[in-house]
């Protein structure tokens, strides 16, 4: 008897990230109220289920929706604000007095919302965010439909938002306590940085995220200058005074980690820590680059963050995972490091590791939300394509993105191809000639 | 009494690159016969002009046309053939038997046409291309309508096209004599690199090149590897090797120039040498990050290069004056190195400059060819906007590129905008939303 099921997806092509390295062809995801239930061949279908809806992506790639492990969404309204400048300048004379000026509940609701349609538009579905006003990003991303991994802000100095530590904390629990049954929502703690917390109100935040079980979300080591500061206030570097407080674990997510010592390296992975590596903002800031070869070789787990748009300017992860995979070669000096695979993993299931949602989002498994993301493979810079994985990578963009589900509810879609037209060239007569040799050429490269 | 003109476009911005750190709001580009012959503001336009065709972009910044300064635009039919690869594996395993297998006069036309079609519809309007079958790339590039400066390329080896150095250059003269009419080519000799020429035939290219009045296009320096084999089979480096065999002056573009030494780096300078920056390129073969601060404080003249799609895989100028802008800063650790208004410039009058067409094309001046690229800035993810250059370099992406120009003639355009549908969202309120809280905010950023 054929079960009744809300959504079939059939892709030409399926990357499902979790089994490694394999990429499903004429597959398709069978989705029955939000969950995946199902990935079989699309032959077997006919005989195993009837679907209210079913979506047939020919020319398609299918795989888990991004995630964004490291985000300041509601900042895409200072888009461009100041650019070109120095850290300090940037901070002092810029971003932090436009956010005494402007910085509101409604500047929250509005620049997240923004942001939450642009990182939809390139695949992203679940971001990590660390802001003002948390219960302005939930309402933000509820309307949408994302998934939001929600950090309670804690600094120690007053904001449009805050007093003092505790008026952070205290908001922030009571923001949590009011939006805990929110069905796309979690939560963590965000001390905003080592050398803006002190020690005891570090100490508070531990004993509190033990309590209401939730991970740590900051940023570590972004510069050389916060290293050395620490290591002459505190005699320790902010990683090893962090493991003292008793806030390094399993559940923490270190954004940037540009400048680390090997013991530093150790600590990460003797704690389980997860890394978001953010190496648009690392660049723009001109902070370095994070040895994240270094990192994967200790099976350091990482994930990958945009930052907000103040410092990168784009919400873009397809962006983020090529200069990763880029980066990595580069600074390491090998051209094998930071496969196109791994690159899509740490995006991905990486990601959902770092914020304990891998049991639920990272991978097109049975049991997990459908959380999709699909591509379309047709546009001429696009052409040809001998390998997808490689291809999402290193040629796609989020420009090429035509669907994104959340739990099984589509959330965005870009209703037709808009090739664009030239004057002398047909691209349909183009795309049959760019196919007609992919198939010479990699027939032969097959037979090496 | 009224001159009539072919053709008017009146876009919101227009970003001229001369003079420097310029943006025009609200002026025209008055385009004849293929040139610009006035650049005013369009309140004028009335009592100067009647226009056979007007354009009006009310929410697109026009530019000059970018200048892809290195690329082998047929390899685009091997895009992703084989990544994530050591160079000489990617080499002797994949790119030189495939290219041996399938390089042929129709391969470099088609490859060609696709890869022209790609750089148009991002807004590339000259390509400096160094390929087999160079007769082939201008069949092609001049189809779609592109301006190509055609390399002829020379190596001592044989391949399909040629059997050893004299061949070669034969053939190239050859092509340079049947097409030098062509409105839109121009030619370099393109010897491929120091190691893979010897110093008898780099003396006759010398010779030739004087004689032919051509410049030079070769890689030079990509490696650590190529310097010290440079070093112990000559005891030079490559560089000071072209200079002894006069192969260095104000016509030489050298693509890559990763690994240089003090003294190689006083040597470009000393003979006006022009950088061809591919900074994904050299990323992604693991070659490492061009010290281009250090170029730009010798006053050297960098363009910038998408290199071919076999180690890019994008041939995006967009994605490359945004990487050569970020990893700028990183490298240097000032976040003030290469400015969004320098990083255009690489792109476009430093690309003119380096090919010996800067009086023809590059900026959007008085007497130059209409070679023009527009770009709609309203896509959700462009919002807001608070610096016209700024988003160009770090916000656009070449998916945002909407018409694009070569002397005057409409060579591609994307018809609508194909913002994408939400499903909880409307973009246009969005965009309201976005520009009222840009204008907060800049209002207040002014008042600094």
């Amino acid at each position: 008897m054929l079960k009744s099921v809300d959504l079939i997806i059939s892709p030409r092509w399926i990357l499902p990230i979790t089994p490694r390295d394999t990429v499903l062809e004429h597959h398709a995801v069978v989705v029955h109220q939000g969950k995946i239930i199902d990935v079989c061949a699309q032959s077997l279908l006919a005989e195993r289920y009837v679907a209210n809806e079913e979506v047939v992506l020919r020319e398609h790639v299918l795989m888990p929706g991004l995630v964004n492990l490291h985000t300041h969404a509601a900042m895409s309204l200072m888009r461009g604000l100041a650019d070109d400048l120095l850290l300090m300048p940037w901070l002092e004379k810029h971003i932090w007095p436009a956010e005494q000026q402007c910085v509101s509940s409604q500047f929250v609701y509005d620049g997240t919302l923004l942001a939450c349609a642009e990182m939809l538009s390139g695949g992203v579905t679940t971001f990590n965010d660390m802001y003002f006003f948390p219960e302005s990003c939930i309402q933000a991303s509820s309307h949408i439909g994302m998934r939001a991994h929600v950090g309670l802000v804690v600094l120690e100095f007053a904001t449009n938002y805050a007093l003092d530590a505790n008026s952070y904390i205290e908001k922030g629990t009571a923001t949590r306590d009011a939006y805990k049954a929110e069905p796309l929502v979690t939560f963590s703690f965000a001390p905003h940085a080592p050398y803006t917390i002190k020690d005891e109100t570090l100490s508070k935040i531990n004993v509190l995220a033990e309590q209401l079980d939730l991970g740590i979300h900051t940023h570590m080591q972004e510069t050389m200058h916060e290293v050395s500061q620490s290591q002459s206030t505190y005699g320790l570097s902010p990683l090893k005074r962090f493991a003292n407080l008793g806030l390094l674990n399993s559940r923490s997510v270190l954004a940037h980690c540009v400048h680390l010592s090997e013991a530093d390296m150790q600590l990460l992975a003797d704690y389980g820590c997860h890394i978001a590596h953010c190496p648009t903002s690392n660049l723009k800031l001109a902070s370095g680059i994070a040895p994240i070869t270094q990192f994967a070789a200790l099976d350091v787990n990482i994930g990958i963050g945009t930052d907000g748009a103040g410092s990168n300017n784009r919400l873009d992860m397809f962006a983020e995972m090529r200069l990763a995979a880029l980066l990595a070669k580069g600074k390491s000096g090998d051209a094998t490091a930071i496969s196109a695979h791994r690159a899509l993993e740490m995006a991905t299931i990486n990601g959902a590791k770092a914020l304990g949602l891998d049991q639920v989002v990272g991978s097109i498994e049975v049991g997990k939300f459908a959380d999709l993301t699909a591509i379309k493979m047709t546009d001429l810079s696009l052409q040809p394509c001998f390998d997808v994985a490689s291809h999402l990578v290193y040629v796609a963009g989020r420009e090429n993105v035509s669907h994104t589900w959340v739990a099984g509810q589509l959330k965005y879609h870009k209703p037709d191809a808009n090739t664009g037209v030239f004057s002398n060239v047909e691209p349909h007569d183009l795309l049959q000639i760019a196919q007609s040799w992919q198939r010479k050429l990699a027939a032969f490269s097959n037979n090496i």
